[in-house]
Parts: structure tokens; C-alpha cells; sequence
């Protein structure tokens, strides 16, 4: 058995998905809206995919970052693909506001504030799940 | 005049360019053959642009990606495109290694040790520049 942890475990709720792709939302307080874009196969790089699955996997992040965009209206969106812990091509996609925790530094840098405490709505969770649908196909 | 700095500082040494996309090497001694892909133009998200233009960026990031495989043979890449500080699209595309100051903690997250204090040698950047070339084009 693989001790990949993207191969074993669903850290979130699947809200879109297809045989490749999955989209996990990341139900994280003070990371509203937060999702991954994961790959279902265990692949290390980007560049280790054809180009067609490379913008297959782009597609999937920028419609998801659309979709945030016009739920949230964040101040930004971050867009990582990191994987020194776990080598399995997942892309983060995260919806920043001035009032999070680290912003203008990065999700993974100094925490400069409390948080939001602000768990995602049942309507803005439906909502995703929808334009997501809408946007990607079922 | 602006003051977004990515519009007007070059932190670096242009290694790739055409009328739309740069590649910038940042001569950094703790990340060698850290590269920014940046957009030439002043754009905040990737979803802002259409999306030839975005699969033409992504191609780049790609690209950048592959040679620094060839050559450096990282760990890992590192893929961000984050712009909280400075919402002017740019890629951050970083080799990592074992050996480097924070991994396999994020670039941005907590230093674990002192670095390799080691600059790309002038091989390493010619290789680089003329793989680049022949990836992209002239």
C-alpha cells in the first residue's frame, strides 16, 4: 500500500470530480472556500503529464478559481502546486481577504492575525457545487 | 506611474522573453534556478485573461519547469502564482531540494537551515538560456 497521503485519504468534501480530476473543498474556518484540485493518479510533476492532461488539470483550477471569484470575492486568489510532503499533484486554490490570518504573506508564511472563524454557508457550499457543475459538466 | 513593481523593476535577468511573457532568473544563492514567469502586461488573475492566454502562461510555466528538471534535477518544483503583495500576474517556478533552507516547508513557510550559498554557475545558465530558447523559441 502506497503511503501517499493524496492516494489514501479524502481530506475534504469531493464537490466535483471526474475518472482524472477531483475537486476537494477544504472546509477550513479560516480558509473559506479553500479547495484542492487533485490529480486521481499518483504523478509527481506537472511536466511528467502530456500537455493535453497539463491544461486538462489547468482548466479544472481556473474554472474553480472562477467559480471562488464570484462567491467570495476575495481580495485575491492564490494558485499552488507545492508537493515536498506529499510528491502527488494537487493544486491549491485558495480565496484570500484582507482579514485572514496571513494575508498579504502567504498561506504558509507568518500568521499576522486571528482568523475569520467563519465556516462556508450551506448556500455558498450549494452554490459552488452548482457553478462548479455548470462550468466543468457533471 | 504605477507603482506595481513588477511593472517596473526587473528583480533579476531576463532569460526569455517574447511581446507577452518574461522569464526572469533570480540569482539567488539559497534557490538556484528560482524563475519568474511574469505576465508583461499590468493583470491580476489568471481567470482575467482569455484562455489561449492562459494555456500560453501555463506552456511557459511548463517549459521553465522541464529545464530545470533537466538541469538542476531537484526534488521537487515548486509552481505558485500567489501576488497578495503585488496583483500583477507572475509565476514563481523553484527547484527544491533536501538541502535547501526550508524543505520540505514551503519557500515562504518556516527556514529549517542554513542554505547552500551556491549561484548558478555560468554552465548552468547558459544551459538554461538555451534550452529555454529552443523550448520557447527564439
Amino acid at each position: 500500500m502506497t503511503s501517499c497521503t493524496i492516494c489514501n485519504l479524502i481530506e475534504g468534501e469531493i464537490i466535483w470530480s471526474d475518472k482524472i480530476i477531483r475537486v476537494v473543498l477544504l472546509d477550513h474556518q479560516d480558509y473559506k472556500g479553500y479547495c484542492r484540485v487533485e490529480l486521481i493518479s499518483h504523478t509527481k510533476e506537472m511536466t511528467d503529464l502530456d500537455e493535453a492532461l497539463q491544461f486538462k488539470v489547468m482548466r479544472c483550477v481556473f474554472k474553480v478559481e472562477e467559480v471562488l471569484k464570484k462567491i467570495f470575492s476575495p481580495e485575491k486568489i492564490n494558485l499552488a502546486s507545492l508537493g515536498n510532503k506529499t510528491p502527488h499533484i494537487h493544486w491549491h486554490v485558495i480565496p484570500r481577504f484582507k482579514e485572514d490570518p496571513h494575508f498579504p504573506n502567504s498561506h504558509w508564511g507568518e500568521k499576522l492575525r486571528e482568523g475569520m472563524h467563519q465556516a462556508i454557508s450551506a448556500k455558498e457550499k450549494n452554490d459552488l457545487i452548482q457553478l462548479l457543475s455548470q462550468s466543468l459538466g457533471q
